[in-house]
């Protein structure tokens, strides 16, 4: 029998659609795998290519070279010089200026790598470099909110193959993030505690859809996926917002993350896949009722009209099977 | 300059990055268009394979064969067997037995037509069966929604090539919905008037983004499209929900959204899309601050991890210009 589950965090409705599902193993990418060389001349973000992007905002470096870079996006999605203007057109059409910042994040000079097979120190270089450009926006009293997110592989979005993920950051809070803050701050009143906080234990307590866990994270597929292989990443600690941990967290952080995407690397034959670090606005940084946290997506089915119309999303697969196919010992 | 839309509808914002706008034409599709045969003897959807469905629902019938038929989908999302029953388990996780009912509508016996390419009448037969589809599921006290969607081509998400659309009907209202039916109140408390109804006068007087107008319809590119291409067909008449049309006008709007998906097939050389017909839940039917009306959505760009981290979509494409390139005499 089909069922309707609802994510208590986001209030979302999925249908588990039992009359079409497919066994975990079912969703194995049978594409080969491009063979990317190490270097390509072409590529921008390879190293000796550096005056291909804008100017550099920010590097680590390792052995006198790069390790990371962050570069504003060539094609950016907002841009800094733009005035703060909001805009009413005929009483009805509301614009506002595109200000706001728009960064690439290349993740390593290696052309042929991703996360799941980069090193630890790399990935850690990575989440480091995340840490340092959030904590830099959140002293711009002109940007509310971050978004930073990678898009691996063409399903995903992506248009070049070296490593990078992106940090869009807005003065605008998105009317999306605004719901899932008005759904958490509801729970808290008719609870007291953090919706994530409480998903974390009653997970843990349960250990159906447990795929990994530590000390400092446990990773889950959410009881109501949006999708096959849909995947939290979620950090014990409450905290609202990315930007509130220490240097050494964004390194666990950056552990677990390499962990569980080489486990989808290996299980599923390098899927393509979004992730997102969600985070509260900046304002709302140190309330009880939010939690920062990570959600990997693979991209293995295509939402389509009944999801545009609804909202709701079918998945054709079990959490609780696929949480014991990427089960992480 | 980029910059910020907002819907007043849906009260989503999108960015316009005009950084990397693409003009109109780019977005032609270059896939060579599969050529199917008129007739596919493995085909369920095919004439003579009838028993290859599950038991027919509704048919209408001329010349003595069928034009189009209904019938369950095979693998549904949702079922009329289900008992209605709420569970709450480890009083967190919420669930709801998937009880509702999921049509496939075959839309033609000719394997390869599409709604672009086939007569005026087919498509009348097409949208008089979604209106009946709709009015019997009224009349069901545990249906509260219906959505009639159609996904063509692959990166809309189908499966099966021969014409069909499907409809979904839900004993629960998704949060989305209800989401979109605050607004739209909350504007009626701000303004007395319908959110849609003073869409089509203002778009109408400014005629930026007016694709189509006739009599009985407005047909726009969004000012705030989620994405290049996205076309809502807005019917002039104030009516929360689709079920409440005539016969007739069922029968003028097949003939308006024919119009218009023959216009993006000769435009865009046949570009995938899904289209979906948003109507207010069954209570509300007769409200005054909800409005009826069709979006399609062309799938030329793939939302990625900023769309899912923000719901703030950003499209390449100006409105003001898709619908000029559009734009039917």
């Amino acid at each position: 029998m089909p069922e309707f589950r609802q994510n208590r965090a986001t209030k979302n409705w999925v249908i588990v659609a039992t009359e079409r599902a497919r066994r975990p193993h079912d969703f194995l990418v049978h594409e080969e795998m491009a063979t990317l060389p190490e270097f390509d001349p072409k590529c921008p973000f390879c190293p000796g290519n550096e005056d291909m992007t804008p100017p550099e905002i920010y590097r680590i470096v390792c052995d006198s070279k790069w390790s990371v870079r962050v570069v504003p996006n060539k094609f950016s999605a907002l841009v800094p010089d733009a005035e703060l203007r909001r805009e009413m057109k005929f009483q009805f059409f509301r614009k506002v200026a595109g200000y706001g910042f728009h960064y690439v994040i290349i993740e390593t000079p290696i052309h042929n790598l991703t996360i799941a097979t980069m090193s630890e120190e790399q990935v850690c270089d990575i989440f480091k470099t995340y840490l340092k450009l959030y904590k830099d926006l959140m002293s711009n009293p002109n940007i509310n909110v971050a978004i930073i997110f990678r898009n691996n592989g063409k399903k995903a979005g992506t248009s070049l193959e070296h490593p990078h993920s992106q940090l869009i950051a807005s003065p605008i809070v998105p009317t999306h993030i605004r719901h899932l803050l008005e759904e958490a701050t509801r729970y808290y009143d008719d609870h007291g505690s953090c919706v994530f906080c409480d998903m974390i234990s009653i997970e843990e307590y349960v250990m159906e859809r447990v795929v990994y866990r530590d000390d400092d994270f446990l990773v889950i597929e959410p009881f109501a996926s949006i999708s096959p292989f849909e995947t939290w990443i979620l950090p014990r600690k409450h905290n609202a917002c990315f930007g509130n941990i220490s240097e050494e967290e964004a390194c666990r952080t950056a552990k677990v993350v390499r962990l569980v995407l080489k486990q989808l690397y290996d299980k599923l034959n390098n899927p393509d896949y979004n992730y997102v670090i969600h985070s509260s606005p900046f304002k709302d940084a140190n309330e009880e009722f939010y939690h920062w946290y990570i959600q990997i997506l693979p991209r293995l089915t295509i939402p389509a009209g009944f999801e545009l119309g609804s909202g709701i999303y079918i998945t054709t697969a079990l959490p609780e099977e696929t949480a014991k196919f990427l089960k992480i010992n």
